[in-house]
């Protein structure tokens, strides 16, 4: 089965939108096994719009499209696609009352141009939207089928989650399952070439590597006919995956973040954590306050940016200040130390560097990060060596940081 | 002139990387004047990419490639564009010269299939590429022109800039001028009803809006024989909208953060600033430190998540607490107007809310949230409504504390 994605809209095509989209279906559609050979992008505009939906109709068996089903006259995807299939446009009663009940709750006034949103090809079936007001729907006939979603990522992704995945899935030949490794601790090329034997005589699973921000997955893909013999085939891959690289993967699992390893894990052992940055300023402490649960292990981070900040709030010695800079192994321990004590957290972090553009010297160049622990009194500190601007050096300072957190609460 | 964006790559079909090379060649060219209509992208199969190839030059004068220019046997798209183009692949001397010092310069070894990628079709102007092995090329003959990148954006942007940008300049009628206008404090739809009849009735200048997580840009464009003349056209239509928007306007360019102009205001003005966040947690700290040289300005940040830090780190009265919890106005006064005290600032924050998605009650439902202010001893207080996922309340409470910090620095 092929499908292809076809996004609709202006802003696109003005590089005012990222198609987040078109990577997110492309991804999920590849977990169901289904091809994908074709992205294209279109802008509201109602001769290219046909000539889109004819072209990728020609190529492929699904037709997904994104944006374009909004309330005003400029959105046609669905009246496009709704005459592609010679069917008209009919008032969804479930979607009407959805839209209204949305509209009341967000406490916004309903107009004309919104009930529009409501009305659906004949035929179609409704995929519910609820973080806007536009639904999706999915129209089909014996040889083509066609999926149709709001743009808005926060709106398509439960959209696809919740029904059309269920709905793809059912009419797929066999199963295709897929488990997704995460690795942090090991650098692309480094762990590409310790399983570049996997990867060369991969058959069926297959392993896909990708990378982001300090960080590595392994997406293992197995096809079998039904979902057990594929999770069965699946089995000597991944342990193998586990056998070489160990500690190194931190967890399994499309949505997971370090972050909500490393809490989890503190939630188990029943123990607590404060953090004092410099650096990365708030940008730890946010990774933390991000999942949701955090407030039962993180108990307060402190951002102490300036020295007197260093001094007044976490009681760091002049001396260390002086002798070592804000910017030092002694410093960092220093911190983290002192968060810990004055917190009573069992764990206390300090995370002290040079994040640039300006601010670096031969000796302490931008890119230098001082992350320390204090697990009970015990403190160990690790120096890192960052290159890339600003933003990036922060951001992997803080992935670091909560990899040494998980590393030593294994 | 059009022109149209076609990226080659099987993993960007398979959702492994996110296309933001149709984003970034779509923004300059839109700059240039050029209209896109179409973005594709096609895998590394050769019928298909000739196909990809044909369609697109059946639609646009220009065609933009990005991808498939590496050693490999799958990168084939070079091979493609010569031979729509009917050349012949010939040795580049310069370009060959360029990749033997690349591979001196960061000690690989260079192979037969490196020697490959110094190859461009006869008669093709060289785009040098200083960040990687693959060049880039443009071909042309008198209705069509080829402009192939290497897929990574740290090699296409800089080969844009220095090469193909002048050489598309040099091509296009006239110059086309933007101004980017950014908003805050007023929602999409209201921003564009108070502006509908500048928008029905535009032909040159145009005024493209976009809106973001609790912000929105309004692009001005004019086209005109020389710049100058673009930008006296574009004068009355700006200072309309600088007049019927105000003080919602809080700046112009492409790259300019809402934080960016906060610090740089209270440099201007001589200021400091502290942080005492609940529920944004480091978010709002992190958006300071994200500014070189706001350490000029912001001296430190306390994430006092849970009460205890917000009696021993704040001092917050246990009182304050009791009667009216830690999601309230009083709680966000006093963090503001202890954090003020305690840090010596000239501005004290405090944030205090509902992140969700557990913590709501009737009262104070999920994505409830209280800004403080505490500007040289007077406290002023908002109350803010969000809807969304916790990410998205976290990260819309510190753009409104940034636009409340802003506002009154005016």
């Amino acid at each position: 089965m092929t499908a292809e994605i076809l996004a609709v809209g202006t802003e696109l095509l003005l590089g005012d939108t990222l198609n987040t989209n078109a990577q997110y279906l492309s991804k999920e559609l590849a977990g169901l096994g289904i091809s994908v050979y074709h992205h294209s992008v279109v802008g509201d505009n109602p001769l290219r719009l046909k000539k889109a939906f004819s072209d990728a109709f020609s190529r492929a068996d699904i037709v997904i499209t994104s944006g374009g089903l909004g309330p005003t006259k400029d959105d046609l995807t669905k009246e496009t696609g709704a005459e592609f299939f010679g069917k008209k446009l009919l008032m969804d009663e479930e979607a009407l009352k959805t839209l209204e009940s949305f509209f009341t709750r967000t406490g916004r006034i309903m107009t004309e141009n919104n009930k529009k949103q409501a009305m659906l090809p004949e035929g179609a079936i409704l995929i519910p939207n609820k973080n806007g007001t536009a639904p999706g729907c999915i129209i089909s006939d014996d040889n083509k089928t066609l999926i149709m979603f709001p743009g808005p990522p926060r709106e398509l992704i439960p959209m696809f989650e919740e029904v059309v995945q269920p709905y793809l899935k059912e009419r797929t030949d066999g199963t295709y399952v897929s488990r997704v490794l995460r690795l942090c601790g090991v650098g692309e090329s480094t762990a590409e070439d310790m399983i570049k034997d996997l990867i060369e005589n991969q058959t069926n699973p297959t392993i896909a590597p990708y990378a982001k921000l300090n960080e590595l997955t392994f997406r293992v893909t197995a096809a079998a006919k039904t979902e057990s013999e594929a999770r069965h085939l699946m089995e000597p891959v991944v342990a193998e995956l586990y056998k070489r690289f160990g500690e190194h993967i931190y967890g399994e699992g499309n949505n997971l973040s370090l972050a909500a390893v490393v809490v989890q894990k503190l939630i188990e052992k029943n123990m607590t954590i404060a953090v004092a940055e410099s650096c990365t300023g708030g940008l730890m402490s946010s990774a933390f306050v991000d999942i949701a649960g955090s407030s039962a292990v993180f108990l307060e981070g402190l951002t102490t940016y300036s020295n007197e900040a260093k001094i007044k709030r976490l009681g760091i010695n002049e001396d260390t200040l002086k002798n070592h800079g804000a910017v030092s192994l002694e410093t960092a321990a220093e911190m983290a130390a002192n968060i810990s004590k004055i917190s009573g957290a069992d764990i206390g972090v300090g995370i002290s560097g040079v994040a640039g553009p300006g601010g670096g010297t031969d000796e302490k160049p931008v890119g230098l990060v001082y992350v320390a622990l204090c697990v009970k009194g015990t403190v160990t500190v690790n120096e890192l060596k960052y290159t890339g601007n600003r933003q990036r050096i922060r951001g992997r300072a803080v992935m670091s940081t909560l990899d040494m957190i998980r590393r030593a609460l294994i």
